[in-house]
């Protein structure tokens, strides 16, 4: 393969692959650091941010997430994004799984952290980085993504771990 | 924003942008056609699909699941993308819910189908798509996912979206 892009937070690469059977074909892969998702829980509500997300170009729920800095401990990435985007620190982080958001394409493989013990700061947002903080209860939450009004796959997957494997 | 890689499956683009408070940034993003996921379900039991994952570099167990092409109708795209990876043909697809995978980098969404009334035949896998298949009880699936043997963020989603809110 060869590099067709190199950015500030992804590579890609293009170009014949070898599989395992020993078959080539052509494949696209994008190479990203890595990232975090914190699950901030206080007193059954949950911490959701809403979003303005260039990519695709409207306001949308999640969990507060962020890239991994170079060499970066997933745990400190976690307590560093939590606190830039929502201005609140974290008593206790429990790592709970990591996931693939696109493993046909990319290799970005999001850390995520429950939040606990959760102290009130001031944010430090990123330029163009539009971000609101919404403390809904966990029912609700649920009900949101049920409806299909949260549409960010990090949060479905860790909102109903949370619900389903942590309660 | 300029393209910086134009490619069979995805596009990237980076540069400035505005936000709509007119703040400007630097961003990158890969544009994709979006694709589908498929639930397989019968009997009690969940097909997955043990695959080797080039962008990872290695075998992990998700839905069947795949681009959509050019224009393509995505319950049209989750039957053939469900016949060619694992030879099974759906009496009845209904749509479950959409997802971003990356909204931070990608505007790819997935479209998930719950698949039902499966008849057995030939997939027609593609030159490198290397996949097995594995019909596995929902309770075992389940237990996979919270014990994270299950990395890919659709599948903890679409399982455990299934298991809280369809059963």
């Amino acid at each position: 393969m060869e590099i067709r892009f190199s950015g500030k937070r992804i590579k890609v690469f293009a170009g014949s692959i070898r599989s395992p059977d020993g078959s080539e074909s052509y494949r696209e892969i994008v190479r990203h650091p890595g990232a975090v998702v914190i699950l901030p829980v206080k007193e059954g509500k949950i911490l959701l941010i809403r979003q303005y997300r260039h990519a695709i170009g409207k306001w949308i729920l999640e969990l507060p997430a962020g890239t991994l800095e170079e060499k970066e401990d997933p745990e400190k990435a976690a307590q560093r994004e939590l606190k830039e985007e929502t201005g609140y620190e974290a008593e206790r982080l429990t790592r709970v799984m990591s996931f693939y958001s696109s493993p046909g394409i990319s290799d970005e493989i999001l850390h995520v952290f429950l939040a606990e013990g959760l102290r009130e700061g001031k944010p430090s947002r990123e330029q163009g980085e539009l971000i609101e903080n919404l403390w809904i209860p966990l029912e609700e939450v649920l009900e949101m993504v049920r409806r299909n009004e949260i549409e960010d796959a990090k949060t479905i997957a860790t909102v109903l771990y949370y619900s389903s494997f942590l309660l």
